[in-house]
């Protein structure tokens, strides 16, 4: 081919109007008219998918997935087709793709599917045509041609995923914010753009509540070393790159915290009167796990007699599942009781500078405790810290840690 | 498998909202229940695809038909995925399929696409688990794995090409009316439910502007001698059967007259100062064919000096394309002038019997002619006789026919 293959993903907000759809269509004008060969990936318009959720959640309080995805899908196909509709008129070449049509394929776990492999003759193909390739974010086919979707967010892995595998320079992630920021900045009104970051520091930050980015996408750039470019989509500003900071090092290592973040969409599971032997917690997270339930962070405590309590928090899409299990699971293996905390918030703060710096821990706790801030729950590892806290006192807890760790300053 | 197959159709009013939905899932899980084996297809909710339309033609006046059909083949499949939902939350098991995953292969004139052939395996592996089939009506894909729509009303051809495929022993078109009526049963109070017809009568019936049987399907219908049962999905009267009427031949000799229809849907181009020469009228119509703009009615006049005059009829929707036809044929041809008149209205009457029933064309001429109203062109066959006459006496002249031919009188 010999030229350079771009590709841009934009989320559905940048997509969410006609008008912004032929923003777009520009925007992907431009770069094939400097030379580019371009993907464009994009999300479902605005509350598409939402709205399509609703639909289905006055049927059935518990769709079978499959049909869930089947349903899903046709958000981004529909943007997709509007994006080549909006190029044609704009004078340029494109064609859409549903995931099926360019070969993305996936597992059978239907709503969070994952991409095996993503086949590169269609795509190639409509590049000798000259033709820009919209390909419909999310979504994916299974070997028995069923439509799966990659879980919320999905679009920005289907983009990194096409980039690895047409082996482009970097993938743009276009959004509607500047970049990845030191902190919400609907809630710290300080907050900086963050200009690198590591894939490690952007996956604990989007693992921990961070949205500008899918978890499963900075993965997947981290395993395959495709540098992401998170940028706005209603200006021409540079945004956060993330990628391997190794050669970048001397700067990096300035930045002890990089950003704080919190995450409300959790709920805290406490099980009580577990008999405390061997096996009995492998089996109750077994089950959970075949049940396809992500745990977050647990926690263990051995009381009087033997008995053990355990509190582990989730994603509050799971809980209805996460019930079911649990109460399957309570006379099999022992369990007395449990409880379901929905008042709970997870705060963070990350940063690839913490691993060398000891002391981060401790500010964060009494910082938190002088204000009378109770950690129920914590978690650690070499770049992250994270604590469970009552909900309602996040807010508060963001704007002080902030702080606290100068994030407004560079 | 030894099961009777059943094949059911539901359009867009069928499936216009969730209570719909779960009538239809009702009916189809009743079937299933009876021991068949149950296909099941549907078109997109309501106004759907009529708003999907609304939203491309807001990007561009003339969008690519392929990207067109893209964007519309997602109503079919979302309204499939609704219905497998609500069939699995009262207990039933079903899966949906788009085109691609019966695998309906169509030619690629996009937005009007023909069916070559229909896979079976899917459907019978489904069945095989057990499975109500659901099939996105309306769509297809081409070799090259690009999706097709096979014009509008298409869902009713989807629904007897896998009858003929699979060897229904018929196919149910359920609908918002309770079958083919003698006449619009809003114009005309008394008009009558037909029980039987033949392909031809249906044919004719729905090429001239009976809306409730898509053309295309009733020919499919004939060529593979699928049985249509056209009936009403609000109750479980006794519709309008459409089969080679030739086995009940007594009973439908009597009908001289079927019905009365008419197309308000249709323009007129008349082009003056066309030189009288062999190969001029063949050079328009075939391009305006290369074109795939159908003509319905042609009527050819010579005037003074050789040169000629054609009046013939199109749809509504392919008068953009005819007028770019005609105006680059202009000069080339050397055609004076063309005029275009939006003003019309086709009026039909219908009958097997009116092969062996002289006269019929004269009291229609003649009745028409008592009330002042004038005939512009006339086209008549062995079972239909049209008239393209003012738009404005249209439903006078409906329920003048509908009269005279004792139409509501079985």
């Amino acid at each position: 081919m010999g030229k350079n293959i771009v590709v841009m993903k934009f989320g559905g907000t940048s997509v969410g109007s006609i008008e912004k759809i032929n923003k777009v269509a520009e925007r992907a004008i431009k770069s094939k008219n400097e030379g580019n060969d371009v993907v464009i990936t994009v999300s479902a318009m605005g509350d598409t998918t939402d709205d399509l959720i609703e639909l289905a959640s006055r049927i059935s309080s518990n769709p079978p997935k499959r049909e869930m995805d089947m349903l899903l899908s046709t958000g981004e196909q529909v943007s997709s087709a509007l994006l080549a509709i909006a190029i044609a008129q704009k004078g340029g070449k494109a064609i859409s793709l549903t995931g099926y049509q360019v070969g993305i394929f996936t597992d059978d776990i239907f709503s969070d599917a994952k991409i095996l492999t993503i086949k590169k003759d269609r795509i190639f193909a409509e590049f000798e045509k000259d033709n820009i390739v919209i390909v419909a974010g999310f979504q994916g086919i299974t070997n028995n041609n069923d439509i799966t979707t990659l879980g919320r967010g999905g679009s920005d892995t289907t983009a990194v995923a096409i980039a690895a595998a047409l082996n482009a320079t970097h993938c743009e992630i276009f959004t509607d914010v500047d970049g990845v920021f030191t902190a919400d900045p609907n809630i710290v009104s300080n907050a900086r753009k963050i200009n690198v970051l590591s894939y490690d520091e952007m996956l604990e930050l989007a693992s921990s509540g961070a949205k500008v980015l899918h978890l499963r996408a900075v993965e997947f750039a981290k395993n395959h070393g495709v540098i992401i470019h998170v940028r706005s989509s209603f200006n021409n500003n540079e945004g956060t790159w993330v990628m391997d900071t190794e050669k970048l090092n001397e700067k990096m290592e300035q930045a002890v915290v990089s950003g704080v973040t919190y995450d409300t969409n959790q709920v805290k599971i406490s099980v009580f009167g577990i008999p405390d032997k061997p096996g009995v917690a492998a089996k109750l997270f077994g089950e959970l796990a075949a049940a396809n339930i992500n745990i977050d962070m647990i926690v263990q405590n051995v009381g009087e007699k033997g008995i053990a309590a355990i509190s582990f928090t989730i994603k509050k899409e799971d809980l209805q599942t996460c019930e079911k299990v649990v109460k399957e699971l309570k006379e099999k293996i022992g369990i007395k009781n449990f409880e379901i905390d929905t008042d709970i918030a997870k705060l963070s703060i990350v940063g690839a500078g913490m691993k060398s710096h000891p002391g981060v821990a401790a500010t964060m706790f009494s910082c938190l405790g002088d204000k009378g801030i109770n950690i129920e729950m914590i978690s650690t590892s070499p770049i992250i810290i994270s604590c469970v806290i009552r909900k309602d006192r996040i807010i508060e807890a963001v704007r002080l840690l902030h702080e606290v760790f100068n994030l407004d300053k560079n």
